[in-house]
């Protein structure tokens, strides 16, 4: 079993919480550095890899300057994530916008910005056309419908919104040839957090396959396929991680077969990985408020729902230890639950964890994806800080707590005095 | 089969569309303020009823003080909570603070208020004590726990966060008695979303009994009881609203015999509803960008999860119609999508509507609470405005629309530019 550990101490962490109070996240910049360059190791058989980072797992441009550094661009899926990328200098072709339903003004942004688009439905060629006009690179996401299962988080693609079916995409490429589209990307993504690594071999096999279909049916030369995000992490300690060097060695192989022997070479391979590029390397560090004892034991943070959703949402385990206690025996059975006035709002439930005490720091693994970025503000709880630990160990703020002048912003109080009532 | 509409056809939909972009939330004050007079009365007969609003539902101050008008108190979950209440003009025992897991700094906020509080848990006596010192007046909330079933939503009361048992409901008023408390409150919520009207009335009895006991056995007078919120509303055309006169006549009858018989009187009846209250008379109106045909049929509105979480986090159901064909027949099956890279997010799913057409005004029923309520931000989603139908027929913004710059508040962008990646 993987042993889940944050970089920082009890003593650490204490100090760290005289700064910023709890709750906060905090990222590890050393291991997303590494985790990054792990992954490109993997494809560096592919001279056109480019991971482009799927900014809705942690929309913090911080965090995207590192990424940026290490040569990874930004997945985007409305126009502030856009605004985001542009925001770090990212530019161009090292922008995708890859989305469902997309309003008019995301495609001109994306536009402008020279970005990727990837169309997600036939119809939306002639909207793109008459909202932003074509531009000279352009991808669709392929839906294989029943041709594919999809696993269990995703569903059965043919019940998912996304992308076109089979006849649709031969229909959309010849589109796009015969109104000028010079250069063409091919996108599919049919997992979420996928933990078996020949999935995403699968995946680009059939991209491949259709990459020579294509060619031979259409005279459609794809330049890049991506093959979409959908790793996943292990977030319980007993699930290993996907092996990147098999699914890169999976990948080339197949490559070498159907690409370069049939004379399709170069093709670009793409990824939009967002959870196992942050997901592990984000913690949620929260301090225990009340201990309650009445049909079961509770333990009660100071975080809530807002903070992190999965658990109560998906149903989704998140590992838990406690600051110090790491060494100490999980005997202490009960449910780790938020502040929220929801029922759902527990991080854990009959979860053996050490003997906690009051005023305890508790940590929340696997945060750093889908975790501060998916926080609401039901029952006016105000989201946390993000902060960073650097490489020389210094710890920063990357973004700052919700105030109440933040959840207030949208109100009126002035004109409330006069509202008659 | 009831008939949903709301109260402003197609060209006066179209009309306001021009001031306030789709999507937004609109409530009808008319229909409010009706309700809560239907509400009061039932309970006319005691005295002392109060209804306390579930600021959670709707957190917005302008409805709120319509509320207060009614005469409506706030019940809050939070500090911010408390923060409308005051904004306002609501004090003393007008605010209920009624939350789980309470930060020292709610406490505080509402014993400077006057509030009541409503104690969560044994613990809380000491901890309120060390923060705020104990009021004149305090309110216990009860978890009946296996001696009552919870209804499908709020679970089983044993499994449930909330609460005194019933040694510790003992113990606690014993506890507050000594320690000089001169008036209790009672509180329990069991339910959630609950359309049979009996449930209420049973509560009120679980209620009802403990007061008697309470005060035979400890000599603590209960002043007053909350039987919670909970009153459902029918999200499906089928279902019934919870007979109010029933409910009302119903814990009237109960109350002479349990309470006026036994010389208990007077004892005020409070209850903490929110969706009842402003659940029906919201509505999300969305407008349709993309119809797409793949292996289902899908109808992309410009609404997402954030304007409405309760379709993906719960399964719920919310009513649709299309504005301006509200009589045309619902033989086109679809699922309606928002625009949210999340396969959750989806608003009904092989749901029967009338033939849309790209530009249709889609209307999502029930949306009035529980609804921007609980919008979130994920995908860098903004969340909408709120609107409001005066009696006069003159509709206000109550709530602004979220900007990219309230999006972008807690970051630092300076910051950003000389941080060295």
């Amino acid at each position: 079993m993987a042993e889940k550990k944050i970089p920082l101490n009890r003593e650490q962490l204490e100090a760290l919480t005289e700064r910023f109070p709890t709750p906060f996240h905090i990222y590890d910049e050393k291991a997303i550095r590494e985790n990054a360059q792990r992954l490109k190791a993997a494809f560096a058989w592919n001279p056109g890899f480019k991971e482009y980072f799927a900014v809705k797992a942690a929309p913090n441009p911080y965090l995207m300057k590192i990424l940026k550094a290490e040569g990874f661009g930004a997945d985007c899926s409305s126009l502030p994530e856009l605004m985001l990328a542009e925001s770090i200098g990212l530019s161009g072709e090292e922008i995708i916008l890859s989305a469902n339903d997309m309003p008019a003004n995301e495609l001109v942004k994306a536009t402008e910005l020279g970005a990727i688009i990837n169309l997600d439905d036939i119809s939306h060629i002639e909207y793109l056309e008459q909202c932003a006009g074509l531009p000279e690179a352009i991808s669709i996401r392929y839906n294989p419908g029943p041709l594919k299962s999809g696993n269990t988080i995703i569903g059965h693609p043919e019940e998912a919104k996304y992308g076109f079916t089979r006849e649709q995409l031969f229909e959309g490429y010849r589109i796009l040839r015969d109104k000028g589209v010079k250069r063409f990307g091919l996108h599919t993504m049919v997992a979420s957090n996928e933990l078996d690594g020949s999935y995403f071999v699968e995946t680009a096999h059939i991209l491949f396959d259709l990459v020579a279909e294509l060619s031979t049916e259409l005279g459609v030369k794809v330049e890049f396929i991506n093959i979409g995000g959908g790793i996943g992490i292990p977030y319980k300690p007993e699930e290993q991680a996907v092996d990147l060097t098999f699914v890169g060695e999976g990948i080339r192989e197949l490559y070498e077969e159907k690409i370069e022997k049939a004379g399709l070479a170069p093709l670009d391979l793409n990824m939009e990985c967002g959870r196992m590029i942050t997901g592990p390397y984000g913690w949620l560090v929260s301090r225990v408020l009340h201990e309650k004892n009445t049909y079961k034991q509770f333990v009660g943070l100071d975080a809530c729902m807002t903070n992190l959703m999965r658990p109560a949402l998906y149903g989704a385990y998140h590992h838990i230890t406690v600051s110090g206690k790491e060494d100490a025996s999980c005997d202490f059975v009960c449910d780790v639950t938020g502040s929220l006035c929801e029922n759902n709002d527990k991080f854990a439930i009959d979860r053996a964890i050490p003997k906690v005490d009051i005023g305890d720091l508790v940590v929340i693994h696997d945060a750093g994806a889908h975790g501060h970025a998916m926080g609401f503000n039901y029952n006016a709880k105000l989201r946390s800080a993000e902060l960073l630990l650097r490489e020389d160990g210094e710890v920063v703020q990357i973004r700052r707590a919700e105030t109440v002048e933040d959840y207030f912003a949208t109100l009126d109080f002035k004109g409330l005095q006069s509202f008659e009532s």
